[in-house]
């Protein structure tokens, strides 16, 4: 099935490994997929973890993630302030959003797909 | 992002506190960014459990929550039937629909976003 | 709520018996309520489980379920060779699709409701 236009919004809330690694892993079958469509995670609450330098466990496949064309992270203000954490923190590449759902719900309306990332 | 038309649909399936606790945390910090958004939270399966008197550990938070304009919280009557839970066991403000899956998928047709609750 | 044209597209990731048994159980719910209405489990990940004969513990419930009118099973090609799953490891009634990602985001641009199979 090679759509194009079928932009892909994830949403992390967990910071299970499982969840973490199904991510990584989706982004990159995704984009041997269907190259040219636009991936974007949006990271909030438990989800931070995965974006934290010091914290995440998977800090150089998400900075390499990050750093591919048609990918992004966003992690959300609102939850960095409730974590006390800095943008100096996060992993390179990664961006940040004013308001996480408010990202996601921007995106499903205009017509990305939504996943859920939960794995375990 | 202060977005206007930005409605969103909360599905709780699950009785877990980390995901009880995020979705009250969630509906406060949208109302903080979009006041005029609606939010509704679905709520089906063993999400039963944050809405019942006597069994919800966040009774207090839920009524005040569900109190507030632009806010509501639905429990599926099917689900309702299945666990024995009468309306009369619900705590204020707590309103009810036919069909939990049903109500999430007609909001999703009139445009509203979809975020899942799982933080744990 | 007797809504016409609302198809549902179930998002299943995980092996948890109590997500199994929910999606089973919303599958005939979602028949009695609307019964004209298309409903498809997309099976990636971990989910994969629930069909793969030998493996699910709900095989005989998964085959009578994917051979009613409206409902049907589709797991990820992807997830199946990552997983070494071959399609005659498949319990009956079953079917493939190249990328479960891009079924759900296709599903969902074409107007179909998302419902994440989450309820432990």
């Amino acid at each position: 099935m090679i759509l194009a236009d079928s932009n892909v919004l994830v949403d992390l809330t967990t910071d299970d490994p499982q969840d973490q690694t199904a991510v990584l892993r989706w982004l990159r079958e995704v984009a041997s997929v269907n190259p040219q469509n636009e991936m974007e995670v949006v990271l909030y609450g438990r989800g931070l973890a995965l974006v934290v330098s010091g914290r995440s466990a998977m800090a150089d496949e998400v900075t390499q993630a990050a750093g591919r064309p048609h990918v992004s992270f966003k992690v959300c203000e609102i939850a960095m302030r409730n974590q006390k954490v800095d943008k100096s923190q996060l992993l390179p590449n990664v961006a940040t959003v004013p308001d996480g759902i408010g990202e996601i719900v921007a995106r499903q309306k205009e017509g990305w797909g939504y996943i859920k990332a939960i794995a375990h």
